[in-house]
This record gives structure tokens, sequence and C-alpha cells, in this order.
């Protein structure tokens, strides 16, 4: 039976809410029209404060590995070097698009533990173009230092590409305080739009690279972008994803009712009430942290309990009809993932949780019921 | 007043009926799901009777652009050549590519002529790694003859990109016995579904340079695409925009049902019955044609009547409630040009035709009103 009413707790493609469906069914207009180009700077003033930043944004048609290769591709030549940072799925994204374009330099540690603050700092000396780094990485469900990767960046003369695919929108990210040179997000992550669209934000810096550069990719090239944005109406340089874009008016809209520093307190508080049910469950979380990082706020990344397969976790709660990650590649079976991202309410966290609880207990993990969702109360009563 | 009601007959976007803006309402589901793995499925099995191929087909969240640069992107070597094709605006899109990819040769025509057959046997006799062609030139509305530069590029072991963009799901189009090695066509013309995505059609000759280029593209790296694909769910290798994957279906649907031999009748129809209301009217075609060029089947480019500017007429038919489009770059208040593509009925043939009269009446083009309505009622009641 699908009654077309599964419950996505997973980090993204997250709940699409009825008022950005149907902002969808509107007809089809021409996307050089000044209709589409309202619809476009109002997007593009909001955004501004979504990254907390001056610099100029733009939507590319294309999900946020489109906008990860925008990011690498427009900014080197052949013989530059860029610094990868690696500690989980999403950095390693980075490190598959580098050598596309230019020499790689790769910074690593494992799945899911602090970032390698002094080797980046060694890396960067011996010269580079740029680093990059997963502000959020949703993988390992950590939450890396990005002022401090920006802040050795700058010093070293080489341009910061923060992904904050998971984090910008639902979490403090300071674009220009960290001096995220290109800044990336998501349509179906904490903005809470439909797939398809992604974010970037581009600095003076950027751009100065960027007009040098002379192998930019065609369908992210952020020359053009800026090219189209300039004229009037407001424009894209190709075809853009209209009905994507109705639905990130509509979410952005929304976005800007509830006020961003409401939204990060609500993002803090949904993963905290995650974390929360899971000390009381007994289930640890699985980061390790350094005093630069810190647990995501966007997805909660849990130890399946000993002798537990975290796939059946995520299996017993798929037939509850509430969808939540497991680990990716080499992390699969080892950690389930709960999102805390979008237009999520406390309503749909305690379900969440008090169904956690059901398929715990059906597997053997946990005897009473009810514990974990008392804990997930205490968390979301101040929201 | 904004009724949302206006009447698009532009070359796409072209309207998308209610039954395929509702199926964009649907909520968001997993996209390495077995669900999203039916749905992709369904399209491709669709999309093969639509390009006319045995060839693997792909859906790229991405607009034509992106499957161009795709195309392209994939196949080359630095030191490669690639001949283009242009007898139009979107010709030039393919100089633009090819520049940031390997050496460029380009065979250039004016604007609306015939392509220079000779002149491009003669650049792949110099040897080339493709060539690329504009099935049917949407600046221009010319069609030019991709089965004779097909023909050339297997002569001389160069592939042969062709850009079915505005042709493939509206006009006799023959991938494989054209041996076009990568086809394209983008989802807001004939097949009437929203912008936003693109499919590719790639042959064996294809993949086996595609396998030995190692400067993919990484957003539309094909290889990652045929992976993805053939992994259990059907997958895409970054997140698809699922809305539009939702209307792709829907609207891969709606042509299964008309029957791809009918809905090019239709097309064929449409298109004509713009020529014979243009020719009761003496109102002049754009495009000058050869034996192997014809007036496209899917947009009729019109010569602005002595001493009148196009962009009045496109601009008279907008002020009643009908888009049509204007010339492009060089051709801009020359031409005007009417779409006949995708789920258009006589209707909205005989509705634009009629309301293109009164504009032509309007600024003093003609006298008597209903001569060209009365030639497309003629074409149109075959239908």
């Amino acid at each position: 039976m699908d009654l077309e009413d599964t419950l996505l707790m997973m980090p993204g493609p997250v709940p699409v809410v009825p008022r950005i469906l149907r902002a969808m069914s509107k007809p089809m207009i021409n996307h050089r029209s000044a209709e589409f180009g309202i619809l476009y700077d109002e997007c593009r003033e909001i955004l501004a404060d979504v990254f907390r930043t001056k610099n100029e944004t733009f939507i590319l048609s294309g999900s946020g590995s489109c906008a990860m290769e925008a990011g690498v591709g427009n900014i080197v030549s052949r013989d530059d070097t860029v610094v990868t940072i690696e500690n989980g799925k999403f950095g390693e994204r980075f490190t598959q698009i580098v050598p596309r374009y230019c020499n790689l330099r790769t910074v690593k540690s494992e799945w899911g533990t602090p970032i390698d603050l002094e080797g980046i700092a060694e890396a960067l000396e011996e010269g580079a173009a740029a680093v990059t780094l997963i502000n959020n990485e949703t993988s390992a469900g950590i939450l890396n230092p990005a002022a401090e990767v920006g802040k050795l960046a700058h010093k070293h003369d080489a341009l910061f590409i923060m992904d904050g695919v998971t984090s910008i929108g639902g979490d403090n990210v300071d674009v220009d305080k960290w001096g995220a040179d290109i800044a990336i997000v998501g349509s179906q992550k904490c903005i809470a739009a439909p797939p398809g669209l992604s974010m970037v934000a581009v600095s003076d810096r950027a751009w100065e690279r960027i007009n040098e550069c002379k192998t930019r990719p065609y369908y992210s090239d952020l020359a053009s972008y800026r090219k189209s944005a300039n004229k009037t109406p407001t424009q894209t340089p190709y075809t853009p994803a209209v009905p994507l874009f109705y639905a990130m008016h509509e979410a952005l809209r929304i976005v800007k009712e509830e006020g961003m520093e409401a939204r990060i307190r609500r993002h803090h508080a949904g993963s905290a009430s995650i974390r929360g049910a899971a000390q009381a469950l007994g289930i640890e979380m699985f980061p390790q942290l350094d005093k630069h990082s810190s647990y995501s706020n966007t997805v909660t990344a849990m130890k399946a309990p000993a002798g537990i397969d975290g796939n059946d976790i995520k299996n017993g709660m798929k037939k509850r009809g509430i969808i939540i990650a497991g680990g990716q590649d080499r992390l699969s079976g080892k950690i389930f993932r709960i999102g805390s991202m979008g237009n999520f309410t406390a309503r749909d966290m305690l379900t969440t949780i008090g169904t956690l609880e059901l398929v715990l207990k059906d597997i053997g993990v946990i005897d009473r019921l009810g514990e974990g969702v008392e804990a997930a109360q205490a968390v979301l009563e101040k929201l």
C-alpha cells in the first residue's frame, strides 16, 4: 500500500511542504522574461541573508555536485594544485573532481574523525590555488571547522572553496566572516526545496581567478552566470529548471518568514533532541571530535549497537513509514543517520524517535519504551 | 492582470499540460530507492522509441546545454579536433563549448542558409574526433540534413554528435539509422515536459572513446551515468531533480499514448498550418533551402514584413496573451518565430494564427482578416 505519505528523515532530500509543492504547479513562463527576472532577483536577495554574504549569489540548474565542479573548474589552470580535505564521502567527491582540472593534493583523516589542520597548513605552505572543505560532512555527521580552514587559506593566498550543502540555511555559517570564496548549498537540504538546484556565492578574490581561467566548464561557467545575472531582466545563461525556481522562491520565502536565527535554533534543537534520545537509549555517536569540530546540527550519525547491522535499523524504520539513512560505502551497516534539516517540526522528531524505539525493541536492543522520546521532549520543549 | 493563462507558442519552453504539472506535486522520494529506479527505467524504455535507438539512454539533471557539453567533453582529448557546423545560434553554442576541451574547426554558413556539406567533408578529411550538428536549428527555423552529416562522419571515422533538442520527440529522427553517436534532446521542447532535464543516447562507438577519455567533465560524466544506471535499483550518479523526473515520466506516458507516428504527423501539420497561413498573409519564410534542407517542423521562422520590426509583432502577440519568439542576436527585429512543438492542438494553432492576423492588421501589414486562419484550417482539418 503506497499512501505517498512516507516521512523522509534522511539527510536530504527532505520533505517538501505543500506550499512549496503547489508553487511548482504554475504554468511555464519564458525564462528571458521580466517575470522570471523578478523571481530570480527575489531568490538572490534572500540567499544573501542565508549565506550571510555581500558576495553575488547564483542559482545553478544542477545538483550540489554541479556546484562543486563549478567551484573547482572555474578557478584553476592545468598546472595549479588544489588541496582537498577528506573525512567522509563528500570530501572524497572533491578529490574526484580536482584531477579533471588540475593537480591534486589530499589531506585525509578517517571518516568521522577531525580534519588535520596541521597537515592542511603544511600542504598550503607548498603552494596551492585553493583548498576545499565540506563544512558539514553528511556521511559522518561531523561539523568541520570552516573558519579555521578559511584562515589558513587566506594566510597562504589560496582560495577557500566551502561546501555548505547541508549546513547553509540550517546552521551558523558565516560566508564572509570565514572568507569562503566560493560557498555552495543544495536545494534539497536545509532550505527544504526539491532536489535539482544548487546555489553559489562568489567572492571578489574568486572573480579575479575566474576571469583569468581559460578552461572553465561550460554549463557551470560562473562568468556566464554573472554576465546573465547582470542583464535586464536578470537571467541565467542556459535554460533554467523553471518549476524548481518556483519552488525555490517559495522555500526561500518560508526561510525569510521564519527568520534565519529562529531557523538555526530549530535545527540545533532538532539534532540535540536526537542526541539526547540516543544517550538515553545507550546509542553512541559515530564522530570522534576534537576542540575544533562538533556533532553536525543537521544530521546525526550514530553507531549501530554491538552485534546489530545498522541497515536493519534503517529497514525497520522504513517498514514503519520513516526513511532514515544507513552508512555509505565503507560505513554501510556500521552506522545509521537521522536528518534534522529543512522544515521539520518537533512533531517529526518525536514520531521519528518514538518509532526508532519500536524498532530497537523489535531487534532486541532495548527493553523499555519511552526513554528516548522523553529525553527528546526535554530538548524540544524549549522550541 | 496576470491570469497565469498565457499561451506559449515560442520554440520552448512549451506549455505543460495539467496532467504533467500535477505529477510534480507528489512528495519527494529517496532517489536511491527502488521506486525511483522504476520511474527512471520506464522513462528510458519510452525514450528508446522516441530516439529510435537501441543505444543506452540517460536523463541528465541539466538543460540541453549540459547535454551538449557532455557530448563534447566526454569523448575528446586536448589534442583532438572537433568540427562544428554553424548556421544559427545553437550551432555557435558548440563552437563555444569545443575550445574548452580540444581544438576547434568550424564550418560556417549564414544563419538560416543550408549547411556546407562539401566544407564539412573537407574538414573531416583533415582528421577530426567528432563533428557536431544542430539537427533542427531553432534560431533560424531550418532543418539540417543529419543523415548526410552522419554518413560523412562515419566515412571519416569521426563521431557524430547530434543535437536533436528541438526535433527529437516531434519530428522524424532516426538516431541509429543516421549513426548519431551522441544524440541529445531537451525536456521542454517536443516532449513537452518542464525545462531542466536533457536526455542523451550514446552509441557503442562513442563508449569506446568515452572509456579512453581522461578529462571527462564531472557533473555530465557519461561513464558515471552508465555505471549508476546499471546499478540495482537504477540510479543517477548525482542527486536527480526528482520533481522533473516525475514530470518527464508523465510526459513520456503521454508521448506513448499518442504514439510517435501520430505525434510526428501532428507536428508536421502544426508547422504546415503556420506556413500555409504565412503564405496567405504574404509573409515570407526566413530560411533559404537547398535540396538537403527543409523548413523546420517544430518552429517556423518568418521574415518581418518590409518596414516592420519583428519585435513589434512579438510584442503585439504578447499583449494579446500569446508568447511567440523574435529573432536572436543578429536576427533581432528581422524575423519572428512561432513554435509548434509539444502537446499543442489545432485549437492552439488557430488561436495563434487568428491573433497574428489581428496584430498584423494593427500594424498595417494586412487589411483583411481571416485569410491566414482559413489557410491553416485547410491544413489542420486533416489532423
